[in-house]
């Protein structure tokens, strides 16, 4: 592997986009793909498979194997050569594949080759995998999902913060990614802005227009969801993946492996749990338009989902606290060494977790809707007419997320207001 | 001025301590020290002058001019040689010195030259200023104090944040400052950790074992402290200077300016303030044993500085808030731009300000009466018995302060509480 300490901070003149032409003539040389799929580059098969809205992918078959090649485009793969972004998103992409690798063994693909000069990854082929999303508006189910993701998200929410980590390590840590300042900018702007006021790339379902003028005239709302970009880029709890929603998923019908995290950056604990349970709530909501006859019992399953994960996280989150809280975080000198129980001081930071986690929650579910990049759960129900009216419920849920957040009681209580909205007509 | 984008991480074999003996020599071909100072190093007085407990402080005095030199020593200067401390702290150092003095000009004394492989910052020699903690003993006012201050803090907490940096800006400097382990590890230490428990290098006046009992044993103080902990380890809202107590600041009778920020790192925007408030709230509550007649007209006056600083502040901030809101929190296309005021989102941000302030500010004030470092205002009282019963006054005051901090109004109410607990008998 070809590693360095800091990213390049430019494209190096080497840097060239592969193709599927010209893919198996540049890496017939690299020992860890030839070593994969056959070392005759002439019999590999090259098929390219769009990863949505950022990169090149590739999928490598050869007589021994298949791998995946992923290289970052020096653009928005979505909007094209006017937004430019920088390749140094594959350098923090890989490094954190590794740490997540690191804190959850096996819930992301393994890395074969990393090469940061054309900003190159080579990871294993996930097969039979599907994006989850898929799974979801297909009303199809995955064995072990929730606890999974629970798990995924509480380990690697505990084990990249100060309650474990040496605080010399997380301090370099939190300056490696520092360096990552377009991705980030991203989501500062798409996810956490532009959804509250007109901005150039917003667009949204026609008959929406009422409900976009509630929000964008709700200033207490605007309010808590920029303290909550405050935290965003101002809180370095913990490595997060930054992007975990059902499209960073990929699922057989029992086994499942999270991806892309080249939106990784040191964030808040709760963020990444936040992010994916608005996932959920959106598939939640736009099933009445995939369904026929199963639609009740799959969204029961789907919240089913939410509340396990959200159970899971906790009770994996209070595991590792009780036996990995080695960082210089609530210490045992100050508790057990004392004879004085933690929990409180666990209950603290779950709840401080759960705070920003239905904040960033709401958020995400407004964006989807309203800002660049939506959602195949909605994107997929062709009619307008039938796409609106689930929209909208789930806008204004996510408005009451975000202005209860501080007081909700559990997952429950969320799932039980999914319910409630699921049944209003608010246009 | 030699400056890297990085500091070096050790010693270079070039390094050396200077002494009132060797300075002459070795300085003598630095331009910047000569020009202020005159030429010929033969004339030069040098006075090594303790600047407490870290560094080595030489006044040079020549026949044009008189400069300060600042060497940062490879170890802990309290405690000796088996408490190393990188020298790269000169380096932070230096950076904080020139966005303090560019985020509120004239603040910080005039730096003629940085050298880092000597860990040595020669700087502006400031008269007639005396440390501020010596004047509050001596029973002296300073005009202006308070607003000075007050400026300072909101200045320094304003333009070093997103409220204000640009995005890419503030991230390469968090980055920049993330390198600084060491010098943060002694606040995660002896602020927030060590007077909480029996740690090693603590000690207290006699007598007050009751007292630190009673903290001790407070499981949800503790909780809260360790949550402000967090936050300090974990939050990047701005660069803070990071030691900013009464002996951190030099002044005439009219005339302030602040000094030493090798504690400087990115954290929460309440923590200078709240630090500085409680070493005023130190010098209220040791006053009985320093004063006679004068005593209450000039606690009062203590009381007065501490409820300006925080108007001042606030003033400041708001003022700050409506004209140089360039950064990408809070911007006008949500607020103004859509003929909403934005003064409830300041509100949010002011009062998550005070609500890490005050908690700041009680941990301060009991660190400094338990653990490693105390105070010349309660050291300065010979007798033990005199000094305890201050000590615990100000100890109770810190824990109510730190249950509080979510609630209180405002410095107002801080005071009065500061009155109350000044009549109280707690041992």
């Amino acid at each position: 592997m070809e590693e360095t300490g800091r990213p390049l901070m430019s494209a190096g003149t080497s840097y060239e986009a592969l193709s599927v032409e010209t893919l198996p003539d540049r890496l017939k040389g690299l020992a860890a793909l030839a070593g994969k799929v056959g070392a005759d580059s002439g019999t590999w098969q090259v098929q390219e498979v769009g990863d949505g809205n950022l990169n090149l992918v590739f999928i490598v078959i050869g007589p021994t194997g298949k791998a995946v090649v992923k290289q970052a485009l020096p653009y928005v793969r979505l909007v094209g050569d006017s937004w430019p972004l920088p390749l140094y998103r594959a350098f923090y992409e890989y490094h954190a594949l590794t740490r997540q690798a690191a804190r959850d063994p096996g819930s992301v693909p393994e890395i074969f080759h990393f090469d940061e000069a054309q900003a190159l990854i080579v990871m294993e082929y996930l097969s039979p995998h599907v994006i989850l999303r898929r799974k979801l508006i297909a009303g199809e189910k995955v064995d072990g999902l929730a606890d999974f993701l629970g798990r995924f998200c509480a380990r690697t929410a505990f084990r990249g913060s100060e309650l474990s980590m040496k605080s010399g390590d997380k301090k370099a840590d939190v300056g490696l990614f520092a360096g990552n300042v377009d991705i980030p900018a991203i989501t500062e702007a798409l996810v956490f802005t532009d959804p509250y006021y007109s901005a150039e790339m917003n667009h949204h379902t026609e008959g929406l227009a009422p409900v976009v003028d509630r929000l964008q005239s709700d200033v207490a709302l605007k309010v808590k969801v920029q303290q909550a970009l405050q935290r965003f880029v101002s809180n370095t709890e913990t490595m997060v993946h930054g992007d975990l929603h059902s499209g960073s998923i990929m699922s057989t019908d029992r086994e499942s492996r999270v991806i892309d995290p080249e939106f990784a950056q040191y964030g808040p604990m709760g963020f990444d749990i936040g992010m994916l349970c608005a996932n959920f709530l959106m598939a939640y909501f736009s099933q009445p338009a995939h369904r026929g006859g199963e639609l009740e019992a799959y969204q029961s399953w789907i919240l089913d989902v939410i509340e396990e994960v959200c159970s899971t996280f906790e009770t994996e989150f209070r595991h590792l606290w009780a036996t990995e809280r080695t960082g210089i975080l609530y210490p045992a000198s100050l508790f057990e060494d004392q004879g004085h129980d933690s929990t409180p001081a666990c209950d603290a930071v779950l709840s401080g977790i759960w705070h920003d986690a239905w904040t960033v929650c709401g958020i995400e579910m407004h964006r989807r809707c309203l800002s660049l990049a939506h959602n195949a759960d909605f994107e997929d129900i062709a009619d307008p007419a039938a796409r609106a009216p689930l929209e909208a419920r789930n806008l204004l849920m996510g408005a009451e997320l975000i202005h209860t957040a501080e007081t909700l009681a559990d997952a429950r209580a969320v799932c039980a207001l999914a319910r409630e909205f699921n049944r209003k007509d608010v246009l």
